[in-house]
């Protein structure tokens, strides 16, 4: 049985049932910690699944932010900094990336609440997760307000990259399933994947898309 | 072995091996196809994996659309008719989803080349994709350019959704991976799901974060 919600369904929804609903629309998400510190040293980590992909050349990625208190410290931070590390939530780290979600004070670091390991790397700024195995150093280079509803699009520039060597494949696709990297549903769940296959560049004149068995060991 | 680059090396990697690359770090993507028509009834069907939540109220998707000949057909269709649709691929139908990404003639519908079914659901503007489990109408209603890669985000409000009656839970999250929809990697890697736990809202005074094995099913 196939269920239909209008607008106006949806906006007579329970708020906290509304908002599990609307976060479960997008798709699977992308999970990653986002490092920070203040001019202090005061480290902070949060769990974010609004990190996308905005463009290879310049190499950017974008980040939504919410008004909301936990993740101002983020935000703070950034502003302060113009540095973040994204880090990718592996199974290992799940629970402990979750955690960074629970509303510590400003002077608690959720490294130490969690423990996670913060390291310095090549002289960045900002502290990268060890647990990780994909990492990236990024510098903020824009921001647009999204006035709709209070968010912020944060676009950081790729500064510094961290990977394991055998995720990395001859033509450049890193497999970060290989590299244990997880993703997210809706609020709060977490999903181990199984890789279905890639699939060669699209052309009009083919019937079906070659695939290409061979990219992946 | 760990791998390191930095700016400079990313910058100076081979275009495609480059595009690879960065676009596989975001983490696990979300794949939708965004179905649109013009004023003249001419449908256009695209694949996007970077469609992302924007928040629950009002209930806002955001999705990014590149400088490219694809891409411009769905964006110049919303901009035309401010409808679309987004249809979640699933295991079943992502060697078609994929197909839409061939360059295809302004004449020429994504949905006879790759003989997806385009349907209209209760008066909806655009076309929705019939074969996918879960589809959400929306209208445009705010756009940003992002002036750094000539991308833009659209912003779009959630009018009417259809999914499984089966995939609900009670306290609205929505089963995604029962539904059947499976997450991109990069720019061609496709993965079915396991779904590991969802977790409880984090509290600062926990140690550990309670799981909640009865969500699912």
């Amino acid at each position: 049985m196939e269920k239909y919600l209008t607008h106006e369904s949806i906006k007579q929804l329970e708020q906290r049932k509304r908002a599990a609903l609307i976060n479960s629309l997008s798709g699977f998400k992308s999970l990653n910690l986002v490092g920070t510190t203040n001019k202090q040293g005061q480290t902070n980590l949060a769990i974010f699944n609004s990190v996308f992909h905005l463009g290879a050349h310049p190499p950017l990625m974008g980040m939504i932010v919410r008004p909301d208190s936990v993740e101002r410290h983020t935000l703070e931070n950034i502003l302060e900094t113009n540095y973040y590390t994204l880090n990718h939530v592996n199974e290992d780290i799940y629970l402990q990336a979750h955690q960074t979600s629970a509303r510590y004070s400003r002077l608690e670091s959720e490294f130490e609440s969690t423990q996670l390991t913060a390291i310095y790397n090549n002289d960045f700024l900002a502290p990268y997760v060890k647990e990780s195995h994909i990492r990236i150093g990024l510098k903020l280079v824009d921001s647009k307000d999204i006035e709709l509803n209070g968010t912020t699009l944060l676009i950081g520039e790729i500064q510094q990259l961290y990977f394991p060597q055998n995720c990395e494949t001859t033509d450049g696709y890193l497999d970060i399933e290989k590299a244990g990297t997880i993703a997210g549903t809706g609020l709060d769940g977490y999903h181990l994947t199984k890789k279905i296959n890639r699939l060669s560049y699209a052309k009009t004149n083919f019937n079906t898309t070659p695939i290409l068995s061979n990219y992946f060991e």
